[in-house]
Parts: C-alpha cells; sequence; structure tokens
C-alpha cells in the first residue's frame, strides 16, 4: 500500500497544560480532540489520560476507559492507540540517591500495561529503553519491557516500537528477536526529544536502514521539526505523526488545535504527492485486532 | 599531529573478575596492568578502583590513592585517566518502583567526583547521559552532570566525554555550549554497549560527523568488536581505546592480559601506517594539567 | 533567506518531442512555457533551444536570441537561465571507434558558451564531467570544462555547476580552488540519469554533505522522482527544479504541461511550509547580473 | 571465508614508467612483478601489457601472452586478471570535436575484449562507464559494455565490475539485470581517480550498501589512499587491491616495488586480526575457471 498512516498524538503527558490552552485535559476533551483529529484525516489517534484537576498525568483507569469509551461510540472512525509508557518518571534525590525524588513516577509493568490490557484497544505503544528526557529519566529496564511486551503479546494489541535513540532500537530488534512482538513490527522513532536522538533526515535515514526487513515505522519530530520530520518520514516510505503531544505551535508564536496540525500534515502529504490511510486500510494492512475491544477478532 | 593516542582501559567495574584471571582487582594489580600497559604503548591508563576482597566495584578514595601513587611512583610515564562515572547503577524494585533494589550501587555527582577531585589525574572520563545497560539502569541526570562538569572544570582535569549514544552526544554538545567544558573537547564514543549505539564504521561515522569542529575523539567497541572499532576509528582520524574493561579476549577463547590487547592494538596502528603518541606528546597536544597532581600546571 | 528558488527547466534538448506535445519546440513555445512557468511561480527559466523543423537540438544563436528576447520583452519577470552544454554528444563509431558516428554532435568550448556569451542571461549551467547517458556519452573534456568556465566568468553570468555524479561535483570544486568561479557557487545535482547518481535522498545528503561551506545547491529527479527529490531538496536547505525537461508526466499517464509542473512543485513547497523566491530576491541573494543583458550591472 | 582476497596491480596503461624505475614494463618484468606480488602474498596479480619500447598501453596479443605463459610456467600460484580496458582513451579535438586528437587510443568492444577472450585467464576487470579521467575520458558506451560483457560470459571469465563513480554501479547492476554476468557478481570499487569517486570511507560505504545481496566487493584508493582504503575496505568485509598501477610510493618520497606494496598490506591485514586468501580458496570461493586457460574447467 502506496498509503501514509498518520498519527494524532493529541495530549501525551508533558508538562504542556499551562503553556496551551488547546492541550486536551479532561477525558471528554481528550476523546474529542481524537475525533477532531480523525475527522481532519488522522487514521490513528494516541492518548494519554491525564487528571481533570491537575492537568498532570493520569494512571486512572477510569480516564482511560472514558477516553476509548466516548470515542468508540462517536460516529467517526479512528484507530485508538494507548500509550504503555505508564510511570516510568524518575529523579534520584541528592539525599537519598537509590531513591526518586522529587518528580518521580513510577509504575511496575503490570500497572503499565493496565489501561491496555482493560481496553484493548487496536494500539500502544511501547518505550524500548531507558534515556535522559530533559532533566528526568525515562526509566524502563530491559526486562519489565521484556514483561510488558509478552503482557502486549497476550493481548492481541499491536505494539508501536519507540525508539528514543538509536540503542532503542537495537533492543527492540532484540524483543523480536526473542518472539516477543507478533506480526510484522511496527516502529515509531522519536526524534529530538532532549537527550534523545536528533531530528533530522540523516538520523532517519540512519535507523530505518537497521530495520528488520518486514518491518513498518513512521518517525515524528518535536517542536518545530513536527513538519518537516512528518514530510521526511513520509518521502521516505514511513509513517508520521503529528499533534500536541510533541508540538503546540501551528506557526510561529501561534498555538494550535490537534485538528489543525492533522490538516497541515494532510495538505503537505497531498502536496508531496501521497494519500492518507484510512483506518480501514491500516486494518487490513497491519493485521489489526477487533476495534471494538473484548475477544481478538 | 598525526599520531594515534592509545588508551588501556584495565579493569572497569563490570562483573568480568570471575570470568578471567587477568582482570585485576587490588590496587597493586591495576597499577601493574597499567604500568604494563604503558611500556607495551598505551598513552593512557584508564582506571576504576575495585574491592580487593569481592572483585566488584569499589567507591573508596584509598583504593584510587593507590592506584594512583603506584603508578605515578614507577619509572613508566602514563597518563592516568580516573572514572567519574562512580555509582550510577540503578534497577527499581518490582515491590516499590520509585527505589532500587538489588544491585543498585548510587552515588550523588561530588561522591562521583571525589577520586578526580582528590587525585587530580590528567584525565578523567565524564559518562554523559543514562541507557539501560544490561538489565541495570546506568543513570546520570543531566543537572547532576552538570554538576560534575563544573566540579571537573574547577579541578583542571581534562574530561573525555563518553558517549553510550547519540543522545549523549547532543547532550555533551549542549555541556560544551554552557561553557561546562575547558579547551578543545575530547570525545569517547562507547559503542556496542546494549543497549547503546552499534559497534560498526557507519554509527562512528555518524557521531563523528556531528562533533564540534576543534572537538577530538575517540571510539571502542565491546568485545570482539574491540580491534575493529579501534583500527576504523584510527582510520578515520580518532583516537583507540582497548583493555579488559571492554574485552576478556586475545582470540576466541583465549582470555587477555592487558599488555596484550595493547600489543596487538600497536601492531595494527603500525600496520595501518600509524604511530602512537607518546604520553608528553599528548599533554602538549591536548593541554593536560600537571601529571603528578597537586596545583594545576 | 528561508525561501525556495524554483526553476523551470521547460524543454531541455532529448528526444521527448514526439512523447509528449507540451514540450515546446519553437522559441515562441519555448519563451511561452518559460513565461507561463513564471506566472505560476517559478523563480528560473532554465531553456535550451531546438530546430523548430525538427524538434532536435538547435544550436543557432538566432533561436537562443528569439527565446530571450522574447521573455525579456513579456511583462513577467524571471531569471533567465541558458544552457551551456552545447554539443556534447558523443557515440564512437565501431568502424573508427576515434570519430564519432550516429548521434554525434560535438561543439567545441567558444561554440559551447556563444549564447550565453552573445545573450548575457542571468544565470546558465555547467556541465561538470563527462558520462554514460543512455546510449550516449556527455563529454565534455576538463580542460574544456577550464576554458568555458574562464568564459563564463568573464561575461558575468551566474554559473550553475552541473554534477551528474559524484566525481563532476569534485572536479567542481576543483574549478572554484582554481579560481574559475566568482562568487558563492551555485550547485545543480542532476539526479537519476542513466547512468549517473541515483535519485535518492541518500545519494543528495551525501553530496550535499560534500559541499564547500558557501555553496547554494539545488537538486532535481528525473522521471517520477522529479516531485520527491525537489520535496526531499527543498527540505535539505536545497533550491528546486522540475520542468518538462526532466520529466514529462503530471501523473501515471497524464502529460504534464511546464506551469502545471510548477504549480504543483509550489503547492508542495507551500505544503511543506516552505515559500518559493521571487526572481527579485534570487537576484539579492545570488547578487545575479543586469538581468537585461549588456553591461555587468 | 572470512579471509580477504589481495590484488596486486602490477603495471597499468598509466603515465608513470618514467616516474618510477620499479614500474614494470616488458612482459618478463610484468610476469616478475605478479609472480614476486603472489610470493609476497597476493592472491591475484591483475595485468595490462606496456609496450617495451615506450612504456606506453600495448594492446599486442603477444605481449599479453607472454606475461600470462610466464606466469603460468612459473612454480607461484596466483590467479590472473587481465584488462578488457583497452583502448578507451579520448581527448576530442579542438579543430574537429567529433574526432579524437592527440593522446585518443580507441578500440572496439571485441579488440577489447581479444585478450582475455584468446588467454583465458580466470579473471578480467570490466570497467562499467565512462568517465573524465585526469584531462582524457574514458569512453565506454553502454551498448559496448553490453557487447564485452557477453563475450566474456562466453569466455567463462569471472568479471570484476570496475566503477569508477556511483553511476557506474548502477549500470553494473543494470548489467546483472539484463543477465549478463554469470554467478554471483564482483565488484571493484576505484576511488580517488580525478574525476570519479572520492577515496573515503563514507563513499566506500555508499557504494557497499548499494549492492546486490550476492555481491563480492572489493575497494582500492589511489596514490596515498591505498593503504587506508585497502583497511577499510577490508574491516568493511571487502576485499582489497594495491599495486603500482594504483599508488608509487612506500612511503612518502620513498619509491616501492609492486612485492613491497603486497607485503605492507599483508601486515596491515594481519595488524586488524584477518587473513589473506589463497588463489586455491579463492577459486572454490568465487567459482573461477580452470586457471590454466583452455576449455572451461
Ligand atoms: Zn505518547
Ligand atoms: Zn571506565
Ligand atoms: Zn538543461
Ligand atoms: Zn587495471
Amino acid at each position: 500500500m502506496n498509503k501514509v498512516l498518520l498519527t494524532a498524538a493529541v495530549t501525551g503527558a508533558g508538562d504542556t497544560t499551562k503553556k496551551s490552552k488547546h492541550v486536551p485535559v479532561a477525558p471528554k476533551e481528550i476523546a474529542e480532540a481524537a475525533i477532531a483529529s480523525a475527522k481532519a484525516g488522522a487514521t490513528v489517534a494516541h492518548v494519554h489520560a491525564r487528571d481533570p484537576e491537575t492537568g498532570g498525568i493520569s494512571h486512572h483507569i477510569d480516564h482511560y476507559r472514558e477516553i476509548v469509551d466516548r470515542i468508540r461510540e462517536s460516529e467517526t472512525d479512528v484507530i485508538i492507540n494507548i500509550t504503555s509508557g505508564g510511570g516510568g518518571d524518575f529523579i534520584p534525590s541528592l539525599d537519598t540517591p537509590a531513591a526518586g525524588g522529587n518528580g518521580t513516577d513510577m509504575q511496575t509493568p503490570a500497572e503499565r500495561h493496565e489501561p491496555v490490557g482493560e481496553l484493548l484497544p487496536e494500539m500502544c505503544t511501547l518505550d524500548c529503553g531507558s534515556t535522559n528526557f530533559g532533566n528526568m529519566i525515562y526509566l524502563s529496564p530491559t526486562d519489565w519491557l521484556r514483561e510488558q511486551a509478552k503482557l502486549v503479546q497476550a493481548s492481541g494489541v499491536k505494539p508501536e516500537l519507540e525508539c528514543f535513540d538509536t540503542g532503542h532500537l537495537r533492543f527492540a530488534k532484540q524483543l523480536i528477536n526473542e518472539g516477543l512482538i507478533d506480526g510484522d513490527p511496527m516502529f515509531q522513532f522519536c526524534l529530538g526529544i532532549p537527550w534523545g536522538a536528533e531530528a533530522d533526515v540523516e538520523t532517519m535515514t540512519y535507523m530505518k536502514n537497521r530495520l528488520p526487513e518486514n518491518a513498518y515505522w513512521s518517525a515524528f519530530g518535536i517542536g518545530r521539526m513536527q513538519l518537516p520530520i512528518a514530510a521526511q518520514a513520509a518521502m521516505l516510505g514511513g509513517n508520521v505523526r503529528v499533534g500536541l503531544e510533541d508540538n503546540l505551535y501551528l506557526s510561529k508564536g501561534v498555538f494550535a488545535r490537534n485538528d489543525q496540525l492533522v490538516e497541515k500534515a494532510v495538505t503537505m502529504l497531498h502536496g508531496n504527492g501521497m494519500e492518507v490511510m484510512t483506518p480501514q486500510e491500516a486494518r487490513e494492512n497491519y493485521g489489526l485486532r477487533n476495534p471494538n475491544g473484548g475477544i481478538k477478532s
């Protein structure tokens, strides 16, 4: 298929809700952003839950459930992709460095998997390693990732193997070699995060050249690299991702809505002579599970 | 200067002492390995301290002091490079994931800096980020690294900026941009570690192409990639590192001594038409401090 | 300047006039195609002359003069770029291999330069080497190129250094080192020609990475790679070229007009968040000569 | 097989005989250089014939025959690789540019093939395109190359597909796709020639990455890049070539004999932990023909 899967990452878990009023917070807002993105052309809506009070990250299954239910009950078709990144934020305490200090939010593999396992979306992310992430560390030890991969595998949900740097790509291939990823693997190159791999076409090419032969891939760049990386990924044969999780701006100084970023990506793809994949085409192309949760189709 | 700086990393902190009897453990053994490596042609001896009882990592300043004193008091000239990696090993506990479990060994920036600050070697390493390292996480948050960089800067010791993956290289450049690294920076690309950047010539070229213009660099590959990466680094204009910290074998199934690995590297360099830099040439070339500790020369 | 120079190569000299009725042949048609392309957004019109009777290549100064006069006399502003490729087609005879056989069309450097020297456009091309070109050889010995470069230099016309393969890029840099190219050099990577360099982003990146620091560059791909290479060049910071010289199709099976290909490129650039450079902006940016011929401004 | 095929290109056809007295000229000298190279460790001897009077290129079958006979009759085993580059030198005349002037030496495909077809060595070269070569053009049109490839194919000699630039590599793959190359193809990347592809590891990697899956490859660099390119090729998994055809010097200002360059390459390979392939191993590995000419074994 010569079409491009377009993911809208509508909210993320970052400290962005105070910066832009367009970042959806409440489950209803997040579902509406997903639906609006789908109407604007997105194939996939990638969601995190947030605490409606604080705007910060939420691990509450009820928040996830409301988001998913609202999207499924709408008349707009879109593939739901739930994060399984969960609680992986760690900042060691200067006083007792073997324990997390302020800003730490750590969950076990089983806890991180909970919204995926409970709600059975068609896709989920799986972050394939640890890395400095600003002044925080995103922590995911290899054995915990093996455990999560097994849980995802048992659930029939299609994992998107997120790689923040080249070593994560190596470990993602290790998971595949260990038989923990079913079907043709899907990778997501997360580019430009401080301090992961750079957001440029040489980095993307380097990573793409190291994929298994049967792999599909996507890439996103953060901030002002969102559209350029989307365009370059599409032209290198990859899928693309945009949305407020990765970038708050439509243009310099102008805050974007998710559906506006999706529209811009659609225009970009058309301008480059490409078409967006529909949810139904993606289901067939990647062999996704039953979109309505429940038993695997 | 068209010569190649050759580092012998004689012991490291890994779980290798039970695998090979040649891995030096006691301060005297480590000093002797450094001296033998220098006699075999090494420009620099990179040392960690180990607990003479267990063979495991030691943070004891006395162990470091004995190693350094013995090398300085010998008649063999060699540049001493002390690790400042210190305690950065973290494995979250499944029971209380915000705290380290078995295998965790965490120190603060000041603690990690102690052997460098006390003993004032000519060089030290500085690991520029966090990453999965086997099933452990090597943890070094960015603010802690800034703190360590300042301590190193104040000491006049030349830091070797270790990059386990491409994001570490980005952060090393950030430290430079923030004015925390004096003089022409020296980088060390640490290749092949699970789960950091791959040990191959394309990865090395990618990283080399992203260095600041005034940077010097070195690279090493672990295991059987030790000699190939040394050869390729030298031919791309970089410095090289060998030794038991990174590789235990002389050839398949044959355990090596440090000085044998150094000899092999010297033979390789000569075969490729290159010469090894002497400690004195390195001092002039890189502007290193007083080799005998004490006040900065 | 963060804008993209867009060249329309409206006709070329290839054997295309029988394939598509949209390839302009008569001087009037070529001028009209240039003007229509400019109206559609092109910054530069790159022209060859053709024999109005046969559709084949013409070296007649009168044909070039009519094309240039018609464009200059129109009310549409566009930078004129005349080929200086001239007669460089050679096919050795099987009977007497040291002489050209059927299909051979060879001119001296002075003859190749004639339309540029006489008509003094703002820009011209300069093909920086020899290569197989289908079953023909495009022949331009290095001393002849030096001679042509001197003639172009004396004329004040800005040469676009065309590179069909990586060795041409090396020789173009040699011309610069020999002082034969004035000002900041402009390169054109001609990609996908059988049998020159491949039309893909890795090849373009390879070539771009080898440019002198003060160089500007553009790239085009032939056939179906026209739009992808234009998009990728623009995103890598280069200029772009489209038009019937390089590609006859708007989409599969649908023949294009030049202005349609220009429109498509403009849409692509806008979709990727970029703007097209006006002729006036290009003049200022690149220090071009008097657009009306005559004495250098 | 994890061994490296080492070719000695003992004389070539370049204007080098006046520069170094070590360049062999007479058939006896060329055969002796090949034998000495084999004794020094070369797997393959690549030969051109020269005119014993002038030192310039010779197309005389008798010269080739004497070289080959002397090597075959010696007690030293070596694979013979005869050039099929033949007469491909062209410099257009300024007076009548469609004909070759001074320095031109052109042969038809059949003439170029004659020494290969007559003497049936185990290997021959096949230059896969045209390019500027100093101020001369090396001329080989695509249809002539197809014709030569068919002659080589019929002879059972293994062609080494020489690529002076990236477009030659594209055409070599075209020959393979057209069924004109039997067995697993062997490529030779000829790097650093003015004006072909650059002699550096990035260029070599670029070319290597574009080979067919079943291809073997070798590379050489000219002049002072001879040893570095040999080392880098070997470390990237390729074969290597040294000798006076490509480089006259042992070290700065010191002229080399062929066997000295071979010795240096052997030392380099051993230093890098590699072994040289014997002629017999190469025969088995690449499926070469009967080494004694005559009917294909
Ligand atoms: Zn996310
Ligand atoms: Zn260390
Ligand atoms: Zn043209
Ligand atoms: Zn040859």
